[in-house]
């Protein structure tokens, strides 16, 4: 894992939000864009080497629209940027983590993404994450 | 805020934890820390720029002991480095957040630290912290 890439977090307004965290972090939203596939709607902030992404559900069946209608808003993952995520799923795997994409997908941000199931690290949604060159 | 300082994540137990986020992160813990005012015992782990912080409570009415009998396991706070903790809570009470902590206290790994109210920041706990040299 080289690096915290971002902090995903469910809101249930980008347009709201995207003020509220642009007041907190003290600096502006640099890139919406929305990932269909995912039923999803991002932004995107920056913290020095880190991002800060806001989730909001663009479809009732999201899995981003069901933790927020279990949850409510609040943090929904952690994604560590890696450099071999194919390799990084395969160590996982043998190290006895449940693996939710065994075969990475395309995520928002130009990026190859895999999600660790929570059951297996504490309650804690992974996300691995490699930029697509 | 100048990057992403740690996640704080809460944990039934440290040790048991431990050798679960060693084998997910492929690097070991490097320190233990007991902040007995807050309750609280801590471990660390390096990911690049960015720290992982597990909380474990050692008294039963602990915010972590808290948290953990109302929402179990997971991400418990994100904490920003600032570069002026005091200048920095002023900044978020003019922009209306609500701070927990308008003098900044003693934290773990040399730190002062102040929250901001998560009912101000989408559900998300947000620490702020200066290291104290």
């Amino acid at each position: 894992m080289k690096k915290i890439e971002h902090i995903g977090i469910a809101v249930n307004s980008i347009e709201t939000s995207n003020s509220l965290f642009e007041k907190l972090l003290g600096t502006p939203c640099y890139k919406e864009e929305e990932v269909a596939s995912e039923g999803v709607k991002t932004s995107f902030f920056m913290t020095g080497p880190n991002k800060i992404e806001l989730l909001e559900a663009t479809k009732e069946d999201s899995p981003i629209a069901k933790f927020l209608a279990k949850k409510g808003e609040g943090i929904h993952h952690i994604a560590f940027e890696v450099e071999d995520i194919v390799a990084e799923i395969a160590r996982l795997k043998e190290e006895g983590f449940t693996i939710i994409n065994e075969i990475p997908k395309k995520g928002a941000d130009n990026k190859l993404v895999a999600f660790v199931h929570p059951k297996t690290t504490n309650g804690v949604l992974i996300e691995l994450c490699q930029e697509i060159v």
